[in-house]
């Protein structure tokens, strides 16, 4: 089969790679239906995070089993699933409080730009949905694979509770997943911050009640004004840069919360700063495992439609394309079908 | 009267200054039952925190009212008061939330060493007991302004629930205190850090399961040793150095609760880190205002006896030689009385 290699800074390539095996017991095999570029893919991309050689790139996922390996007990070949970009046994410790992307078993998953992944950990990885979706509900339940998943734990993490007051730091796809999660567990009011236009459009269908075009201290600066001075309840972190976690922070109300799932890069925090903040700060890599039931089921029983974040579809042998697209900032997120 | 000054780093003279008086008409002069040495006092006179010329000391008291301004309206004179080391008008949206340590008008106290002190907003900072205390019950009930509701605010930010496996960092006051809040809200093991044996002793009275002499690396790898690998569900951070913090947030298990209340000093978290350590991390000057009553109440009904942190009682003339005994951890805290 070809897949998706990122051989150097805008350097992607979809080339032949050697077909995925059964290798533990415990893996299965899947084929794509569909796949997407992430926003965390740009770092490496754009040769802001080193890579190690050539690197098989993609880690959101969902399609058909093929195979199952000879200890997989509750995934059958035949089912449609949907897994975590992190895998998971679902069963230590860490799993059972909920924390199953850091997993003692965790792999990062990173070979999904590709018509068939091998899926590791598959009982404790996998969701199957009820029998095999239709077409049109795809890009939606590939969503709940990562991105929505992520923007669910920053709401989440940030304590996000009927009649809160949010602010959304970050209009990439999973910032506007954020406000849509933040909407779905009842915010009165959803501050994006955001100056691309079609982004603030997506915002508001997803419920945002404010547009924030400022960023820095001006943005702080606006979203004191729009809160009585006091900040947010619930803010979401959906970048991972210096700028973007001290925006967070600081538009924050005391005793407030801050949800961090931007990767940090370069992040340095002050702790007297954080410390007369007053916040309340988590985040890290989402547990997407915890929410894929439940995400799956709003997808699936149209309560919500995140797969409009993929304003871009591309077969996936044009995948260097949808990098570029979401480089330029020319797309949201590109959907890729095998 | 006489109070206590610092000139600068060791130098703590007890010298003639000015009677306080009603500044504004929302304050109150009180006449000072006992006051206290704080950990936190250390810094600026070890030199570590600068100070701007000669500097009234000392943040934690209690007493009787002597005279209240014309808009004071619930506290009157002739009632023994405690109030917490922040001042806080207990009406503004932050405090009504509980963050009165974050009040729009906080003041810092910082003349609180001396036989009089003027307390600002009266009414929102000072509660009152029923009556005037006994004498015995004036340490613990000096402990509620701030070491006791400091270690209280660590506990509760660092979610201890029954059954918690809790981790203490640091063996001050506050560390010691923050063991017997574990052991109020029902923590089932409280594994202190301490190389002290005295403080160990105390520890262990308090509620501490388990005692850890290691520190940095070694102290991680102890609590991992003590916690199946995972860590424990909620840490306590009494100190506010890069090493304490560093050894707090490592310490904990995924998905657990760093509570930090030592001020920090020099901390830098790096991002990157704490995102991965997928910890909570919430901290900051303690709300002791919210916690006052309830830890008022536990003490006059003998619940605890949180004093036993004093093992130094001086006159109030002889401030010095509590800063020195402190500062050579020959006490643990100097009890000062006028």
């Amino acid at each position: 089969m070809k897949g998706t290699v990122l051989y150097g800074p805008r350097d992607i390539r979809f080339e032949e790679r050697e077909d995925p095996k059964i290798v533990e017991p415990t893996d299965a095999i899947i084929r794509m239906a569909v796949t997407c570029v992430c926003g965390s893919d740009l770092w490496p991309y754009r040769g802001l995070q080193p890579i190690d050689g050539p690197t098989p790139m993609g880690h959101e996922y969902c399609g058909v089993v093929e195979e199952v390996g000879s200890a997989v007990r509750s995934i059958k070949p035949g089912q449609f699933v949907i897994g975590s970009f992190a895998t998971s046994d679902n069963t230590c410790p860490t799993c059972q409080i909920g924390y199953q992307s850091s997993c003692t078993h965790r792999e990062f998953m990173s070979h999904a730009q590709a018509p068939l992944l091998r899926v590791p950990l598959a009982d404790g990885t996998l969701v199957p949905t009820p029998g095999v979706p239709k077409d049109d509900l795809l890009p939606s339940l590939l969503t709940t694979s990562d991105v929505l998943g992520t923007g669910w734990f920053a709401a989440d993490a940030a304590n996000v509770k009927p009649g809160s007051t949010v602010v959304v730091v970050g209009d990439g796809a999973v910032g506007l997943l954020g406000v849509l999660s933040a909407r779905q567990m009842g915010a009165e009011r959803i501050i994006a911050m955001s100056r691309h236009e079609q982004r603030q459009k997506l915002a508001r269908e997803f419920g945002a009640t404010d547009i924030v075009t400022e960023r820095g201290d001006e943005g702080v600066a606006r979203i004191m004004d729009l809160t009585h001075g006091l900040g947010a309840d619930s803010v979401l972190e959906c970048v991972g840069t210096q700028d973007s976690m001290m925006q967070a922070i600081r538009s924050t109300r005391k005793g407030g919360y801050v949800g961090y799932v931007g990767v940090p890069h370069g992040v340095e925090l002050n702790g007297e700063e954080l410390f007369f903040s007053h916040v309340h700060l988590h985040g890290g890599p989402a547990p997407v495992r915890r929410y894929l039931p439940k995400l799956i089921d709003l997808v699936l029983n149209g309560k919500i439609n995140p797969g409009k974040v993929f304003d871009l579809t591309l077969p996936l042998d044009q995948v260097a394309e949808g990098y570029r697209a979401m480089d330029e900032r020319r797309a949201i997120k590109a959907l890729l079908r095998p």
